[in-house]
């Protein structure tokens, strides 16, 4: 594939992934399974918890993408993830209903990394910046609303009802944004989602996030796309916004 | 249709109408118009037009809710519209496509009442508060972007490719913010936008906007609605939103 050249000049809207690129799930969904388990008097390393979850989250997804079965919401599949993890450790009589939708809960609520309040501001004054993650919308705008990220609009993965990276929910943002696919940029800190971004005919920019999986955990690092950037500010500073 | 008492409390998320009730179409599309005409040379009350393409606008919509065409983006209704009507001012040889062009995108830069923002600002302390309007997507994002307005999300007809008052939208609206739609309530300054709320089973606010249409220029007044404020920031009073 040639790549035609970058031109910041041609974009017209910036769409950003979130688990991990705008907040860390990790930390958010650690603290809040540590918490949980520490009150139903289980023993639960909650970031080990929060790294087998979140691996389960790409095949769970690509069994609707495949056609295996139909449009299931983000909280439907973490919740049967869920219960199988429970099972695997041992814990599952532990968990309570109640327990479970909380747990499920815990990613409705999650730390913004510190750049990314301040990047999106700076970034909103020049662009049309948008939420486009594979949470459901109402997830996203609770999610959104107490990190308090200034987007302008929240876009999802439910929108399309097939999840990233399958072409549709790229599309389904460039045509809700009024743009075509090459005058949205998307903005995230995986290679699967940049990938799925640039078949779609979107650009890319990949903002690293090197503690995603904790340290050592294996973040994606250099991964093709139209421009890197170490961080929100970094691609603010990288795109002229002042 | 008895009344159920209307309780405050059991609201999740408010949904707002936009044009007439959150901003000012009529001052906004009269001085755009007033101003290309000047520089046309051509004689057009601003306000008198903006008063009959406005008057235009249920009935192109009522065409794709009955079937007699598709889906058609509010932006090419007001296109058609406005051809129909240039002709009937006998003005049309004055205005080219992108003069025309132009003139549609004014109803997408729009001022907003002087209560909106601060208003929504108290509300959304306390709610989820969308825009929720049969104007696009991406006119949504621009025009609540343009003016500053405090959503946490927006929604528009679009999703649901069939127009207020049509009970799709609304129920679109309360399934993608994950609220039974008793626990949504609508907010406008119109009585056909209160009844299709109120007819799928949305909670219903009436603002009333006595400017809309001018003075004495027939704004819609005593709405039956389960609640009825002055403003924006009267809503918050009501509500209890500190």
């Amino acid at each position: 594939m040639t790549e035609a050249e970058f031109d910041p000049g041609s974009v017209r809207a910036l769409a950003f992934d979130v688990f991990g690129t705008t907040v860390d799930w990790r930390t958010g969904v650690a603290e809040q399974v540590a918490h949980l388990a520490a009150r139903r008097g289980v023993e639960l390393d909650g970031a080990g918890f929060a790294d087998e979850w979140r691996e389960m989250y790409l095949p769970s997804m690509g069994r609707v993408n495949g056609g295996e079965r139909g449009w299931a919401y983000l909280d439907v599949l973490h919740r049967e993830s869920l219960d199988e993890l429970l099972e695997r450790h041992g814990v599952g009589a532990a968990f309570d209903d109640a327990d479970r939708a909380e747990l499920v809960r815990a990613w409705h609520r999650l730390p913004a990394w510190d750049d990314a309040a301040a990047g999106l501001a700076r970034l909103r004054g020049r662009y049309v910046v948008a939420a486009l993650s594979n949470g459901g919308f109402a997830l996203l705008t609770h999610l959104v609303k107490a990190a308090g990220l200034p987007f302008d609009c929240i876009l999802s993965a439910e929108l399309a009802q097939l999840y990233k990276p399958d072409p549709a929910p790229y599309l389904t943002a460039a045509r809700l944004l009024d743009v075509a696919p090459g005058e949205l940029l998307m903005v995230a800190c995986h290679g699967w989602d940049l990938a799925g971004a640039r078949g779609a005919g979107l650009r890319t920019a990949f903002v690293s996030r090197p503690l995603e999986k904790g340290p050592g955990g294996g973040a994606d690092a250099d991964v093709p796309a139209d421009v890197a950037a170490r961080d929100f500010t970094g691609l603010a500073d990288l795109l002229g916004c002042p």
